[in-house]
């Protein structure tokens, strides 16, 4: 819809016309995603100046180690990254044209420690005649970072011009998130995943304002991890060089929080635990039975407490596999003492399902877990059904992944108050840096509205945002990130020649 | 072997162990790829500073436009990437522990002009104990950049430590290539390549030392150039955005320049032009004839001639299909009318063969040709056989682009000598943003070495390699490079678990 000016009427039809966007089509040709909570636009056109400047001025957060400007500074170099900005536009060359000249961010909140649960809304305006400055405010730094994010998919490039422009302004965004966990994991002890490939996850993340990366770190094949205080546990690992130092382990996690990002921390116990054997054989129950540890010895809950206490991230996931029923007693007696341990450092918990469905009364209360349970209370509750969401069922389409509701099967509001959002699962049995980022994308993109668009916004039949997908896929191909084809399943070819926005 | 001191034997021992590498096993522990001429190690280690260096004092190259302090940083960044560097290793700390200190550089040429032929040769020495600078000689800043490469790869990050050591010290090292053309073919008609992507690639082929990007730009399906004399041409594009503007164009250039390597801009006429007549359909013979052009028109000449003129490199191609049989007089009317353009406009001309095989004796006598036919006297030729070198068929294991000789069916010395080199082909049908890295690597890199080293260093069985080039694969990953793994043949998932070197 355009705004146009009719003289004798127009207040009245301006504010008839630019309205918010309330039909299905609009929405479509709206080309953000994940889709904000509430938009309208107009039918104008604005240009980035070329010396396009962050204004803080009247802000309470003061960027004491520059998240902000890093953000700010990310975000111009991504719309500039897939054709030359040659054409010249600033103050002195405008002349009609309407120039934007900035982005002014306000943020209430002078902190940024990134606490889970904090607000991260925003309000988006781009932007008025009158303020040749967009206007950008949030609670925290992190809810400015999503705010960014969006204006950045509001910029094209005008292959005529040659400048970066943004159409249908004047622009009015209100955002928040529908749910407060929306993860991805990734899993790098079936296969090493180097540092570059892990930020370049991390990078693809802020595009769909995923929030937790749930780095699934060690399990039965290998041990990647330096633990200083057991030196000799990542000798479990595939080879030397194959390994996370603490200072990468840091690194990854410190690259993820300036991004708004929260690592979850997962090493498995006493399941899935081979691999801790090689540096520390003594941990195995004998020499033929290798997993999962000796949950009778103390020297496992030590080794596994030091591990928990490593300190890279607020939450620690204690994921406990049974190995076979004769020994439930011990399983039992092994997950409530690391609840305990792991609480004594001052952790939430997160468990998988399976201690829930064992013994799930007798689990300490603040458990949360990740859950593909429908029937059950189990309280609060991480989505994560391996039907619909586990990304290494390269057989799942992407409107599986879009589809699946969290309150599908959850009518009663005091239990889906309880469900903290969810997280896709990027298996790595046949996942290493060569195909894992066209096997996340765009499926996982699908799983993020889901996770971050109001319910009522969302497309009852997925195939109707398959448009606007497409064209997030071609944008992430555009910033360097090898999202895979929609067509078929994950990772597929394209089996043709043709336009990106076709396949 | 190792140089170890022995009192009053020292000078003879010394010379008697770390001499040249000789035996087949003393190659394959090198870790190099492509494997240089010439190659000698010791057995000491030594560590970079963290101040580490440029220096070019006695250099006639005063790098006017920074392409040898951008290689050099970018070399540096490259040894960075895989870990954090969080020992310290500077001259205050190095206690007994041998310290580089930097890179001396001296180039004699003062030019920094790439033109095809020009000298890629280099000699680096890293180090002796009272030098404590690694020592690299080059003709050019072309040959210095591929040293810096070598550089790189004797680079490695200390596990326990945590700095970049050099192990096996000293190196001596003199390099240069076989062939003067080591190309790559991408295809951007099929399927449309953001400038991300192009860039990587480019980034990728220097770590193989390939020098040639042959950019088959337009075809049938598509034209997604700029041309600015004929603005109508790329509304042939896939959609707006999936083009290259002129100044992309000339940025794709100017990377790759900058790192030495040549772009071959290709332009198919008159076949597989269907794409040019979307904005000028009087290109076409008829409505329902769309390809090839009317060679009768002088319009198609006109926009051939100005599209050649574009003077984005210096060579230019002019790939020639035979439509149907009762046309091959026009068609050799065609190609030999368009060398002249070609000719005209400076340029060197390279066909595809099927012109050679039909009126070879016609041509431009200084015609090049891309490949595959052995038993014809061709003249000039670059080896591009479609059984042996296409990496759009995935079912050629690596083992066969490592194996493709081009003498293996000439002995006659003069007739090698107008082989100038080869090139791979990543044809476009089933390639784009997600996947042309994994299809590219690291088969390319296999026929990178036949180009690059010396007939008689080359491995008889490419199994023999196979370990050499499972490192440098997984160096490709730790690099961003979303090689592929070793087993089965282009772009194969991993299919299981497992260490890097072993898939």
């Amino acid at each position: 819809m355009r705004a146009t000016k009719i003289s004798g009427l127009a207040p009245l039809f301006v504010l008839f016309i630019a309205g918010a966007v309330s039909s299905f089509e609009d929405i479509e040709k709206l080309r953000i995603w994940p889709l904000p909570a509430e938009v309208s636009h107009g039918g104008r056109r604005m240009y980035l100046s070329e010396d396009f400047k962050l204004v803080t001025e009247g802000s309470k957060y003061e960027d004491p180690s520059g998240i902000l400007k890093e953000g700010f500074d990310r975000m111009l170099a991504v719309v500039r990254l897939s054709h030359v900005v040659s054409g010249h536009r600033n103050s002195s060359s405008s002349g009609g044209s309407a120039l934007l000249e900035g982005l002014h961010v306000i943020i209430s909140s002078s902190t940024d420690e990134l606490e889970y649960g904090a607000d991260e809304s925003y309000k988006l305006v781009v932007a008025s005649r009158e303020k040749p400055y967009a206007q950008l405010e949030a609670k925290s730094v992190y809810g400015a970072l999503h705010g960014l994010q969006t204006f950045s998919q509001l910029c094209h490039f005008n292959m005529k011009k040659k400048v970066i422009e943004i159409l249908m302004t004047p622009w009015n965004i209100t955002d928040q998130p529908r749910f407060s966990y929306r993860g991805l994991l990734i899993d790098t002890s079936r296969h090493y995943l180097p540092l570059p490939v892990m930020k370049n996850v991390i990078d693809s993340m802020t595009y769909t304002k995923l929030n937790v990366l749930h780095w699934h770190i060690v399990d039965t094949q290998s041990f990647p991890l330096e633990i200083p205080s057991y030196p000799k546990l990542w000798n479990g690992a595939y080879s030397p060089t194959q390994r996370y130092t603490f200072e990468d382990a840091a690194e990854i996690v410190n690259y993820a929080g300036r991004r708004g990002i929260h690592v979850l921390a997962e090493i498995d116990v006493p399941g899935h635990a081979l691999s801790w054997g090689k540096g520390y054989p003594s941990l195995w129950p004998s020499k033929n039975c290798q997993e999962p540890l000796d949950v009778s010895s103390d020297f496992t809950f030590k080794i596994s407490a030091r591990s928990l206490s490593l300190n890279l991230s607020t939450w620690e996931v204690t994921k406990l596999k049974k190995h076979r029923k004769t020994e439930a007693e011990a399983y039992e007696y092994f997950v409530l003492r690391a609840q305990k341990i792991a609480s004594s450092h001052g952790y939430e918990i997160i468990n998988w399902e399976e201690t829930f469905n064992n013994f799930g009364n007798k689990l300490n209360p603040k458990t949360a877990w990740y859950w593909s349970c429908w029937e059950s209370d189990c309280g609060r509750c991480i989505m994560s059904n391996q039907d619909k969401w586990y990304l290494d069922h390269i057989d799942t389409p992407w409107q599986m992944f879009y589809a699946n509701e969290p309150f599908e099967m959850i009518k009663d509001e005091k239990r889906q108050s309880l469900v903290l959002g969810g997280e896709v699962c990027m298996w790595g049995e046949h996942i290493d840096a060569s195909d894992i980022q066209q096997t996340i994308w765009p499926r996982a993109a699908a799983a993020a509205e889901r996770l971050w668009t109001p319910y009522t916004k969302l497309a009852e039949n997925p195939d109707k945002v398959t448009t606007r997908l497409a064209h997030f896929r071609c944008l992430l191909n555009e910033r360097g990130v090898a999202a895979a084809p929609l067509v078929g399943g994950g990772r597929v070819a394209p089996f043709e020649p043709g336009s990106c926005l076709a396949q």
